[in-house]
C-alpha cells in the first residue's frame, strides 16, 4: 500500500504567475517519480465547473454574500469527495490552483465577510483536512492587476477596486505569518527565472520530507 | 408602517396536493386583503432556479451529499435575501412550496444525513428565522407516488425507493409533533373538498391571529 499523497495549494492575487509556477512544480514532482493530479478552484469536477461559471460571470455580482460562500463550499465539498480525497488516498500528490485560503482572502478580506462564518463552512465541508503546504505568490495588487489585464478580459472579480485586492493580499500574508510551517510566501515580483528557482527548491524540500 | 408579514410554508411528499392547496390558501388570504407572494424551493430567484436545475436533473445523482446540502442552502440564502425577507419586511405574506423542513425530510430522513449537519447550515443561512406556520400535507408514500406518476415523468427524487419516502414522511410527522404550535398536519388522503375546507379554516385562523 502506498503512503497518502500530499496536498499542495497555490494562492495569490491576480497576475501573480500561479499558473506558470504550478507547471514548474508539477514538472519537478513528476521528474522525481510522483504521480500528480492538478486541479483548480472553484472547479475541478463537472459540478464545480458549472458552479465556477455561476460564480465568475459578471451578472452574478448581485448574488448575496452567503449564497456565494455556500456555492464556493458546495463546489469544494464535491471536489474533495470526487477528486482530492481519492487521489490522496491512492498516494497521488494533488496540486490545486486556489483552495480555502482564497475564500478567506476574497470573500473574507475582499468582501468583508466574517471569517468565523467562513470557518463554520470550512469545518462543515473539510472536517480537519487542510493543505499540507500552501504557496502564496505575493505581488502588489497594482502590478498584479496590470499583468492580469494584459492577459485577458476582466472577469467579475477583476473589476473590483484596488482596495479590494489590497485586503485580499493582507489576508494571505496574515495567514502565512500565522502558520509558517505550512505556508511559504514567494515574492512574485522577482524575475521569472528566480521565482521558478524558488519553486524548484520548494519542490526538492517537499520531496525530501516525504522520501521513503 | 405596516406590520411584518407572515411566512407560511407548505410541505409534504410527492402527490400530496400541495400545489392545489397553495392556490386555495393564496385565494383566501387575498380575498381578506392581504398581499401574497408565492414562491417555491429549491428556486424562487434566478440563481435558485439555476440551482434547482442542477439539483433535480437525473445526472446530478452522483453529487456528494455535502455538496447537495450546500447547494440547497445557497439557493435558500439567496431566496431569503432577495425575496422572502424584503416581502415580510414590507408586510406581505409569503407562501412557500417547501422550505427547510424539506431538507430535514429529504436529505436528513431520505438520504440519512445527520440532522445536526443540516442544523449547522440552517443556523448559518437563516439565523433565527423560521416559518410562522408549516402546513404538512400527509399522504402514505405508496398513494402519493401513484398520484405523482400519473401527473408527470419521474424526476431524480421520484425514482428513489418507497422506503426513502417512508423516512421522509416520518421526519415531517416528527417535526410536526415536536412544534405543535407552528405545524399543522393535514390528512391529504381525504377528498379534495374536505382538504380545501381544512385549508380555508386554517387561513381564517391565521387571519384572526393577525387581525389589527
Amino acid at each position: 500500500m502506498s503512503a497518502r499523497g500530499r496536498f499542495i495549494t497555490v494562492e495569490g492575487g491576480e497576475g501573480a504567475g500561479k499558473t506558470t509556477q504550478l507547471a514548474t512544480l508539477q514538472r519537478c514532482l513528476e521528474q522525481a517519480g510522483r504521480r500528480v493530479v492538478r486541479s483548480r478552484e472553484p472547479g475541478g469536477t463537472p459540478l464545480g465547473e458549472e458552479l465556477r461559471e455561476l460564480l465568475l460571470q459578471p451578472r452574478a455580482s448581485g448574488m448575496c454574500a452567503d449564497a456565494e460562500l455556500l456555492l464556493m463550499f458546495a463546489a469544494r465539498a464535491e471536489h474533495l469527495a470526487q477528486l482530492i480525497e481519492p487521489a490522496l488516498a491512492r498516494g497521488d500528490w494533488v496540486l490545486c490552483d486556489r483552495f480555502t485560503d482564497a475564500t478567506y482572502a476574497y470573500q473574507g478580506g475582499g468582501r468583508g465577510l466574517d471569517p468565523a462564518r467562513i470557518a463554520t463552512l470550512e469545518t462543515f465541508a473539510q472536517g480537519t483536512l487542510r493543505p499540507d503546504r500552501v504557496l502564496v505568490f505575493d505581488v502588489p495588487p497594482a502590478l498584479g492587476l496590470e499583468r492580469a489585464r494584459r492577459r485577458s478580459a476582466a472577469d467579475r472579480f477583476e473589476q473590483e477596486q484596488l482596495a479590494f485586492f489590497e485586503r485580499v493580499r493582507q489576508v494571505y500574508l496574515e495567514r502565512a505569518a500565522r502558520w509558517p510551517q505550512r505556508y511559504t510566501v514567494i515574492d512574485a515580483t522577482a524575475p521569472l527565472a528566480e521565482v521558478s528557482a524558488r519553486v524548484e527548491a520548494i519542490a526538492a524540500q517537499l520531496l525530501t520530507e516525504t522520501a521513503s
